[in-house]
């Protein structure tokens, strides 16, 4: 198969899309994210352009939730990457619920991750913000035998490529355990 | 619907599994990794805990590259998180090709990134690499009018929770376009 280049291409899709939120001058506030990802096993960093409302609320506050939006909530969580908090009330569009950190959470979104923020890093147009999850909520009904069942999550996956947003299809093999007898 | 609480709980998924590819002592070496994501659109963040082999090679190189397998290469995939390449030459497993960094990349993955070395931030037993993208290669057959189509890639998306794989189902709603309607 011959390989084409398609110069300096970012292809590392898909992404879970999130619902960021954060308080800003008092006011809760969510925004769209999909640059999202694990900078360790406890904390999640978060890539977001410095032009963005909600940085300025991540830094004062020192804390942000994740909030996962299923497949249903599509038309919402787009919107939320459509206006800024600046000249809308995004709030208004969710039921909110805090925790300990005093970050805002959407109880409509199966699963709530508060995070404390412990590094920020200033990188070019973006600040890299790394959070510490410190509580995790979910809906009952999004656990099998106690654990999350992202079948039943249904979350939203983020595709730059073709601008799209994708589902997710079906478990299909077990992780640190499919590739063993490949080990002779 | 009543919230759980399920402790400090890591639940940002699926992730993209991607094979890193490295030079390390002059040897290609390939490592499983789904802790990856996006720290600008045009640089990959790569979290990696410091006792795996290949994290000398990034920083002695100052290169890495991200290779996306699909479903087929589950197997091979799965095993090269199982192994370390201090024990085992696990580049023997599949055809490397070399672009301009001189960073190994998987000729069976349909999708293949350059990235260049930017920054590394030490973060407690994790180091995390930031890497420029400089040039992507993927198969003809993986696209569609030009652009990427991740159902063509079919790639294998990890959840930590239930440690499996999952399988990527269809697009279904453009990006910064179906929340339109709600801008009023």
């Amino acid at each position: 198969m011959m390989k084409v280049s398609l110069g300096a291409k970012n292809c590392l899709y898909p992404m879970p899309t999130t619902l960021i939120g954060a308080n800003i001058n008092g006011q809760a506030n969510y925004i769209t994210m999909a640059h999202v990802g694990m900078a360790n096993p406890a904390c999640i960093f978060l890539s977001m352009n410095k032009r963005h409302y909600t940085n300025a609320g991540i830094k004062e506050a020192g804390a942000f939730s994740v909030n996962i939006p299923s497949v249903d909530l599509v038309d919402v969580t787009d919107y939320c990457g459509l206006v800024s908090g600046k000249d809308v009330d995004k709030a208004s569009l969710f039921e909110t619920f805090y925790g300990r950190l005093g970050a805002p959470m959407i109880r409509e979104c199966l699963i709530n991750m508060e995070c404390q923020l412990v590094q920020t890093i200033d990188f070019r147009q973006h600040e890299i913000f790394i959070g510490e999850i410190v509580e995790t909520f979910c809906d009952e009904a999004c656990l099998t035998d106690g654990v999350v069942d992202f079948s039943k999550v249904n979350p939203i996956l983020f595709v730059m490529n073709d601008r799209s947003y994708w589902k997710l299809a079906e478990r299909f093999a077990r992780a640190w355990s499919v590739g063993k007898d490949l080990r002779t």
